[in-house]
């Protein structure tokens, strides 16, 4: 009986991260009874299909969460920041895919592959999914941190645009529009002066024939915070408060699916077949990894799929200790809608099956 | 008198490399005597322009380096394996660009900021040039190295695909014009299904909307050549047999300029506001680095100039020992054909000035 199911609300149902939710909700085993689809008053009254079924976009009120068990947040930080508490006033259970509660004490940040026991002790009724550029390698990083100790990453990203939103894509797709058929690329600034007043770009930089190493707001000491983030978010799921992580984040002109080079250097010496194999079987990655063949992970190719992808794994020449890899991950999907719904997915096995 | 000055042979002057040559030729204070331009016989007879006088190109002969005293080889690593001791037993000093001899015991590799005395010593009458990767990176590292001490560098590189030749820039100019106004790059395969056969790429997967984690040949136990490389040559260029590099690759969808993301771990601790001023002040840097203000390198500003451009400069947070920085050099200025033309200065000012 689908009544006695928890019942589930999307808020923020109608944005880019909103729309892929949708999508795995319909696709992925039904735990949930109803589904209420939350937004912004200006998004209120669209229709959405959800589990093959059309429904109506509710407007955010503190009503809305009456009856609702867990509630998916996917709206800015502010929104979250706002909202989450009031939710969970109601007893709603907020799993926040937002920065709001990320570092905070009382707040669980979990990656289900990872640190599924950490869900259940929520002093706040709030449950925290991380960064994208995070979510991108602590899978692949967790299953080897399990048998190696991992106790150093370097870690540097080739961030696609959609992390930085709608307005990232569109920044791209206008600017390729502008530089494809030409032959810019070649002279200092050519490329910033055909594309002349990048209005509404979220990037400092051209980022079509372009990379831009920036990301997030200054955080101090010349850190980007979602180089702060990756660090902090690292040390939190893995709950290593000593790791050292140095990180740089980088925009490429891709528009889904971040990719991070990662060396990673491990309290014990590396077997590589072991790390193979620990990959190969670790549950959301895929090894794909066999360069001769053409065989690594590229955006092209991992974009719209759910796990990490990793390739390039060879043992560091000069440290028995080191690892490097490659890794690809959908920052929409596993970076972001994907790790909510599987936290969801978690605490809906909490409440009472009364079928 | 020009007659008197050491006259210069450019091998491979049709080349993209050889292009730029010229016009480095063309721009700098005048040391060379008769100047020969020399190519493969399917280019030869073509007429250049070089010092604003144009010039016939000649066939590579062995006779054609009589009374050459120094020649610069912009070719293929084979031509140069072959040719240039041809021309070194005729008492030319050659200045080689190619892979060919950079590894090689009895040939110096030299950086002219960083190892100027090394171009004496050159047994086989041979001068190499680095890989346009690690000239991206050596120069910013080699004047930290001067102060600190390098001990470890780890490096991701963001690579234009005019490191892959022409072959490169073609398939990325071709690839864009078909992605351009669509809305592919979010499904798996999408864009490397649009493209279709991508023949003549030398590219494993789409350059464009992607970015390919793989550049040069295979080398064993997971590594590729162009990664081996930035290894044994900042060792060889540093004198650092002990140095420890952990490199990985990788092919942006951009036109010219390297970027680097770098780790460097030294000897001695930190202080960054020392390493800023040691940056700002060395010779070949550009010190660009107040993220406030949206001032990082990015290749867009970068190409088409001479220095290697670095930001992002900021102290490891959990190593004293550590830093972070951002570099920019164009691939085929410094990265080529300007650490060439600066290696043959340094060594027409051996012979006599005979005014």
């Amino acid at each position: 009986m689908t009544a006695c199911r928890p019942s589930l609300a999307v808020v923020g149902a109608t944005g880019a991260i909103g729309g892929v939710m949708l999508q795995i909700l319909s696709q992925h085993a039904d735990v949930w009874g109803e589904v209420k689809l939350i937004a912004s008053p200006r998004s209120a009254g669209r229709k959405l299909v959800v589990r093959g079924e059309e429904s109506e976009v509710l407007e955010l009120t503190e009503d809305v969460f009456d009856d609702v068990d867990v509630a998916l947040f996917l709206v800015p930080d502010e929104v979250s920041a706002q909202w989450a508490p009031i939710a969970a006033a109601k007893g709603t259970v907020v799993i926040d895919d937002s920065a709001a509660f990320r570092l905070d004490a009382d707040v669980p940040l979990v990656v289900p592959e990872i640190n599924p026991h950490a869900v259940r002790i929520r002093p706040r009724g709030i449950v925290a999914s991380p960064n994208c550029t995070t979510l991108a390698l602590i899978v692949a990083v967790g299953a080897l941190h399990a048998e190696f100790g991992v106790r150093e990453l370097v870690v540097s990203s080739y961030q696609a645009v959609s992390g930085a939103g709608r307005e990232g894509v569109a920044a791209l797709r206008e600017q390729l529009s502008m530089v494809a058929g030409t032959e810019l690329g070649t002279k200092p600034g050519d490329v910033r002066r055909a594309l002349g007043d990048t209005e509404g770009s979220p990037f400092a930089a051209p980022v079509a024939l372009n990379v831009v190493p920036w990301a997030g707001t200054e955080a101090g000491d010349g850190w980007s915070s979602e180089e702060l983030a990756i660090r902090e978010e690292c040390r939190k799921v893995l709950d290593l408060p000593g790791l050292r992580v140095a990180a740089t984040c980088v925009y490429v002109p891709v528009v889904a699916t971040h990719s991070m080079s990662v060396h990673a250097r491990f309290e014990n010496e590396i077997a590589v077949d072991r790390a193979h194999e620990i990959l190969a079987t670790a549950p959301g990655v895929v090894l794909y990894d066999s360069p001769a063949a053409g065989d690594f992970p590229t955006p092209s190719d991992v974009v719209g799929t759910d796990p990490t992808w990793v390739g390039r794994v060879r043992r560091s020449l000069d440290d028995p200790r080191g690892l490097e890899l490659f890794v690809c991950g959908d920052n929409l999907r596993k970076g972001a809608a994907l790790n909510v719904a599987q936290i969801a997915e978690s605490v809906a096995a909490e409440f009472p099956q009364r079928s």
